[in-house]
């Protein structure tokens, strides 16, 4: 048997206690072909209770003093995109000890730049747990995906707006409603922002994009878009026009680059991410030749993101290494994006509109001249001089025509609010 | 850069060519990290036309000739369970030649033996390919699915079965009428048995039990049953219940041993395996705390299978070799079967009866007798005389106790033909 795999664990939160609770399993060893086996822990609070002793461990509030132990791999659970965490990584790496991180922030600002120290050193770069969870994804396009490329991605990668999308819909409540319960349950940080904002779901995209097409990952080209917008009565329309209302991180090769994006969208009921409810995570993938792949799992939570990292140190016990973005840092090329507004779609578009004669043919005369045609459209209740929805479906049409169309329409007296329009998704 | 890995095929058919083009792209070297070089082919008939030039490669019309060649890896596209496959198999692992193999059947027969010989002579038994065609469920569960064990998977693994019963629901036809169609696309084979009579998935979840469980692979304890019963009128009442019938593998762990069965359910819409239509496969995996796990994508055909059979030999060039079976060979446990009828489950019932008066509380008498309790019933037209349909859903029940019950039933001089019987999946 091989010596020992010796690791030390950066921030022993959530995930962190996990990590040493599955190690406690001999099994893993078993699976692995030699010992996983705990050298050093880390953390801010070493008299905190969390239900296993870590007295055995050899402890420190630093977490740059890990670099200095005689750990093989370094686990990085402290996460933010630069400070401490980028630290322990980086100086890990430079160390010659292997990297597992589920730190999609840090990834995404730098990821490129350590997989290339990583590779010099001859050391793992793994992150299987910064995107999705529990779903195996970064290995799958890394390791399986691979003989006939990948033409996009698509997820749903932020359990939190998934949650709150789906209670929506159970409830008929508006946003910030279930937002709120979603915060007393846990589901939902006391500053949703970064969550319902879109902003984690960019994060995870950007790496997911650069699997897929092997560029350097890049979170300056890329719309964002979160569900603040998103009304009770959006999600009834979409009901009954058959679809639902998921925030997808969106990856596509198109003509003219890549075009990168993270929105709420319609999703046909009866297609795989329509059906990807609370807090579960999902990625559709359309792999060439090859076709549809469709992967689902827990987005979040101790266990499906211990089961990421703990995969991820028995891939570097047996030798299983790769390169940090499944191909060598070299290959990896610059992101050429798409024209965001060439991007060709179909849309939901929700007016408030004041009752007043000559209202629909105003907003329909306006969408003409940009060359949006309607398919269906919607006129629902009558109140005389108060605000009432029409709601229309388009043809497929570029976003720019739309967005023209809109910023006059919105300008009209007889409308109120800003017009909604969301993509109609047909992955 | 590592030297070449050299590689041998044996057998070129759909898979084997498919392989060959894949391997010519030269990002696949790039991503390995050595040069993946064609050194050696064998088919029975060199003169075919196969749309790419065989010329350069070594050829032998004997399989067995290529475990004289340099080849540092054998790739079995051959088939069948012992035989020629067996020998090119066994033979490569004795002269300490990687395997990569999509013979499910040879794996559900010699596999543990296999794996053991792989092991001793320090080489990779590699099979992603013998298992739901394109999608890395081998590599989910011997890799990515490992720390807190898995307590059950689902498949839909034969894409000929999900193919007759899509069409079934979408045209109402009859199963030998759909069969017949899919024999013309060529979806099913002349010899249509093994797939429509469960054989085939059968197979295949034998590998997945034993991966997800650590066991030998045990075709012994399996009950099977294939789709050839099953009605356009039982899909019809399977939409009312809000169901669709899928021919499902279960390999479950039960307080009393390892249940393995394949046989059609009843899945609920809105579920995912509900919803895994035509040529597709999928695998629902629960892995204990970390929870739920769905994977989805095309069961054949050239391209998925040849994506599987490439991520297993860059994984060979990386140098990621790993148990066969996801453990140690000696590791492996020997399956304990479960009772097959102490089985719990809903049961959806289809009696063809004589609408004559009694016969209801005949059926009902019996049922409870048995212990069967009836949650919902459907008497559909009224006949006298003539041959009827009464369709039940019964509580969740025992296996034993509904087979118990509809002997019984089915001795009554007023019931036509065998009564169908279908479990609910609550999965």
């Amino acid at each position: 048997m091989k010596p020992p795999l010796r690791i030390a664990l950066a921030g022993l939160g959530t995930v962190g206690g996990g990590v040493v609770q599955a190690l406690a399993n001999p099994e893993l060893s078993e699976r692995a072909g030699r010992k996983l086996e705990i050298a050093a822990v880390s953390a801010r609070d070493r008299s905190r209770d969390r239900g296993f002793d870590i007295s055995k461990f050899a402890w420190s509030d630093d977490a740059t003093a890990l670099l200095k132990s005689e750990a093989d791999v370094i686990v990085e659970l402290i996460g933010g995109e630069d400070g401490i965490a980028l630290d322990v990584v980086e100086g890990a790496l430079k160390a010659g000890k292997h990297v597992v991180t589920g730190n999609k922030a840090l990834l995404a600002k730098h990821g490129a730049r350590l997989a290339a120290l990583a590779e010099e050193k001859g050391v793992a770069l793994k992150w299987e747990a910064a995107v999705a969870g529990g779903i195996p994804i970064v290995k799958a396009l890394r390791e399986s995906l691979i003989a006939y490329g990948v033409d996009s991605v698509h997820g749903i990668l932020n359990g939190t707006c998934n949650y709150i999308l789906t209670q929506m819909e159970a409830t008929g409540r508006s946003f910030h409603d279930v937002l709120k319960e979603a915060q007393a349950l846990g589901y939902a940080e006391a500053d949703p922002e970064l969550d319902v904002g879109g902003g984690d779901t960019a994060h995870k995209l950007v790496l997911l994009a650069s699997l897929a097409f092997g560029t350097v990952p890049n979170q300056t080209h890329i719309s964002v878009e979160g569900i603040k917008e998103i009304t009770p009565e959006d999600i009834q329309f979409a009901r009954e026009f058959g679809y639902r209302i998921k925030l997808l991180g969106i990856a596509r090769r198109t003509a003219k680059g890549i075009d990168q994006r993270v929105r709420p969208a319609m999703v046909k009921t009866g297609t795989p991410l329509a059906h990807v409810d609370t807090v579960f995570n999902a990625v559709l993938a359309k792999a060439g030749a090859a076709g549809r792949y469709f992967f689902e799992g827990r987005g979040a939570g101790r266990e499906p993101t211990t089961q990421s990292v703990v995969s991820d140190l028995v891939d570097i016990a047996r030798g299983n290494l790769g390169a940090g973005f499944g191909w060598p840092a070299a290959s990896l090329k610059p992101l050429q994006p798409s024209d965001p507004g060439a991007a060709m779609s179909a849309y939901y578009l929700r007016f408030e509109v004041l009752d007043v004669p000559g209202v629909l043919a105003e907003i329909a005369r306006h969408l003409s001249e940009s060359q949006v045609s309607i398919e269906s459209m919607i006129q629902r209740g009558r109140s005389p001089g108060e605000p009432v929805s029409i709601v229309m479906i388009t043809h497929e049409t570029s976003q720019a025509s739309v967005e023209r169309a809109l910023k006059v329409i919105a300008g009209s007296d007889k409308v109120r609010a800003r017009p909604c329009m969301i993509p109609m998704e047909a992955a």
